[in-house]
């Protein structure tokens, strides 16, 4: 028999930080920046071939990024075992933490996690260049063609302090999140509602939800107010919700503070706060403080990472939705691959794709359509690097003055008295 | 950009029934018969590819094998979601039982687990061949070239009954077994000892485990008496081989046995009878019932299925073991892959290989040296069929007479006064 092939072999790993214009939009600790941060992962291998991938661009992750790309030259894209030794080496116990705090508390392995996701994705796209085959479909198959998202409302201002108003306007009244709601879902056809609370008083939000649930009856809507709340507050408001939501997510801090409201509460929880690591599930599970866990491949470890995610959740009766933070569509296709891989998916996903008003590092982005993205049907992950666009974003980002995400700083500077501590009410 | 590549198609899945001559080994449910049942999977593609793989011989689940190879011809071996709806319908809520009773219950998502396996490593054979690449790289990578397999010791009689003494004789009393174990390791290097028990009351077994201890002091020993034992006598016999032992598998059966002789023991619980689905494994865990769950491909539902388990082991803290029943070279290599592409991997797997007396139906079978099998660096599974071996073991098939495994009713033959029921002692 013939020996194994080897390669594609990495021959130089390349990490580009860019800048993505991004509303003022707001939530429990404070305020969107005018830019949102991103790094492109190029693995350019030996032979001219190039796998991408997307992940945060927050300075303490960036660098961590660029220790371990120096790494990478002479990695195997196919030997994911040693991509880990790798990673691991270079990572070691550092512990980069998020400063915004919306995505749960960081651990050396939650940053060994974030630090391996887009060099795991950008491995696979250089496999499937290598073989021609999807990702999807070397993570095991495609269990479906078109991947269906949520619309993500938003409560913003019409516009950045001293900036022009935006295309979306104002959304502080239940009526402007319903009108934006509306355009929203006229552009892309969504089918499920993300309305992102934890902005206002409980009762106004809750005002808000039962405005969505009235004009869009049947939309499914789920309402995440960021650990906003004490527990008796998460109780009071979902006593209110009852029948207005599909799920609850992260209505308070800590899972004996979930566990309570899980307990209580007509609707189930779903958490990117409480459970945000393979560390955190069997006590998770052990308290029964979520019925639906998000998963996000760029902090639970990559794509592979996030299908044994799902297989735990399948195992104990847990639902799985996934989340989004700002991102790209390099990030947009890995998300719509791991989607399309997972045996169950009862969940429109999450994505900020809209707001982002058509920005991208890839040419012929994904198209959200009918409320769904199809799988692209091209190797790999199915996007193409517009070099343009890359070169552009990144003077952005060496212009933008921004280094790291801090909603909370930016809403002092607007106002002062902002504390954006949680539980807030 | 290209179109993603697609193929290779199943034109046909042959399902081959062979026998291997088989040692009179004892258990607690038995002897094994003169023979043992497998089947070998081929999927013959469009190209003259072929994937293979290797699965039980019994009669029930034969009739499930050919009622799903049926519905393959036309599947893309890289659609895996693709196969998982074919082999679904196919089988339906079918439940064959195990007669032997040695691995758990059967239930309809087990029996569905056990179908799937061998197809899905044929498909990845056929992957790993249309690619160039190996099983294990397929699944993510390897951690490790070499694995290590433990000398899998038996009671048994010198020969069948009218038959003539095989090359290895009796081993009835420890001193047998200590000869066993020394010709054993000897032959294949091997550097863990296993001993099924159950046969012999349990002070006679715990003398042979003491006997073996002192013969091979370095040699991490595990011992499986498969529930052959009330929760009293495990308890007693547990106490008796503090620090004897790497682990005690399956003493009692039951998860509230096994969890209460957990509790007490001075050595951590194995199981591949009361945790053998990702059914069970809730309640398994909940009741703290186990410290290392033996995986295997075969009834677990194919290898990424095992990783699966092993990912759920690692983040409930489990360990994870690997179980053997009789088996050929595909099937072996089968687990080398697998355990290949575990990232961790603390405990040598079980094999009956050395049992078998050099029978195959591959050719160059992958050989145990040195106590562990080299991961085989050929495309796919990296084994090539033998295709006269092939069919001498089928025509063995035709001719011995056995459709189903079942020890007890062989071993009642010879013994009509034995039960086989469990626990015994």
């Amino acid at each position: 028999m013939s020996r194994v092939r080897t390669g594609p072999i990495v021959r130089q790993a390349v990490v580009t930080p860019v800048a993505v214009p991004d509303p003022p939009l707001l939530n429990a600790v404070g305020v969107h920046e005018p830019w949102a941060l991103r790094a492109v992962i190029e693995l350019r291998c030996e032979d001219g071939l190039i796998g991408l991938g997307e992940t945060y661009g927050d300075a303490p992750h960036l660098a961590l990024l660029r220790r371990a790309a120096a790494t990478l030259p002479g990695l195997d894209v196919f030997d994911g075992a040693d991509l880990q030794r790798r990673l691991a080496a270079a990572v070691g116990t550092a512990n980069a933490p998020d400063r915004h705090g919306l995505t749960g508390a960081t651990t050396p392995a939650k940053t060994l996690a974030k630090v391996t996701a887009p060099f795991e994705i950008a491995c696979l796209d250089a496999q499937g260049h290598a073989t021609g085959r999807s990702v999807a479909d070397l993570l095991g198959g495609r269990h479906r063609d078109r991947i269906p998202f949520a619309a993500y409302l938003f409560y913003k201002w019409a516009a950045h302090p001293g900036g022009e108003d935006d295309e979306w306007g104002p959304a502080l009244e239940p009526s402007e999140l319903v009108d934006q709601a509306r355009r929203m879902t006229e552009r892309h056809g969504f089918a499920s509602l993300k309305l992102k609370g934890g902005v206002r008083p409980p009762e106004e939000e809750l005002e808000a939800v039962t405005e969505l649930r009235r004009a869009f009856p049947d939309h499914p809507i789920r309402f995440d107010p960021n650990a906003a709340w004490t527990t008796a507050t998460a109780l009071r408001f979902a006593d209110g919700a009852e029948g207005l939501l599909e799920y609850l997510e992260d209505p308070t801090p800590g899972l004996a503070g979930m566990a309570a409201v899980a307990e209580a509460a007509p609707m189930p929880l779903a958490t990117n706060m409480c459970a945000v690591g393979f560390d955190d599930l069997p006590a998770a599970i052990d308290a029964d403080a979520v019925g639906i866990v998000l998963c996000d491949p760029h902090y639970w470890g990559g794509l592979r990472a996030t299908l044994q995610l799902a297989g735990i959740c399948r195992t104990w009766g847990l639902g799985l939705s996934m989340h989004s933070n700002t991102h790209l569509g390099i990030s947009l296709a890995a998300m719509v691959h791991t989607a399309a891989a997972l045996p169950d998916l009862a969940y429109a996903l999450d994505t900020h794709t809209p707001w982002q008003g058509g920005a991208d590092v890839v040419l012929r982005s994904p198209r959200i359509e009918g409320g769904s993205v199809a799988v692209p049907d091209s190797p790999g992950l199915g996007v193409e690097l517009d070099r343009d666009a890359l070169e552009r974003m990144h003077r952005d980002y060496l212009r933008c003055g921004l280094t790291e995400r801090d909603d909370t700083s930016y809403m002092r500077r607007i106002d002062p008295d902002f504390e954006g501590t949680l539980p807030r009410w």
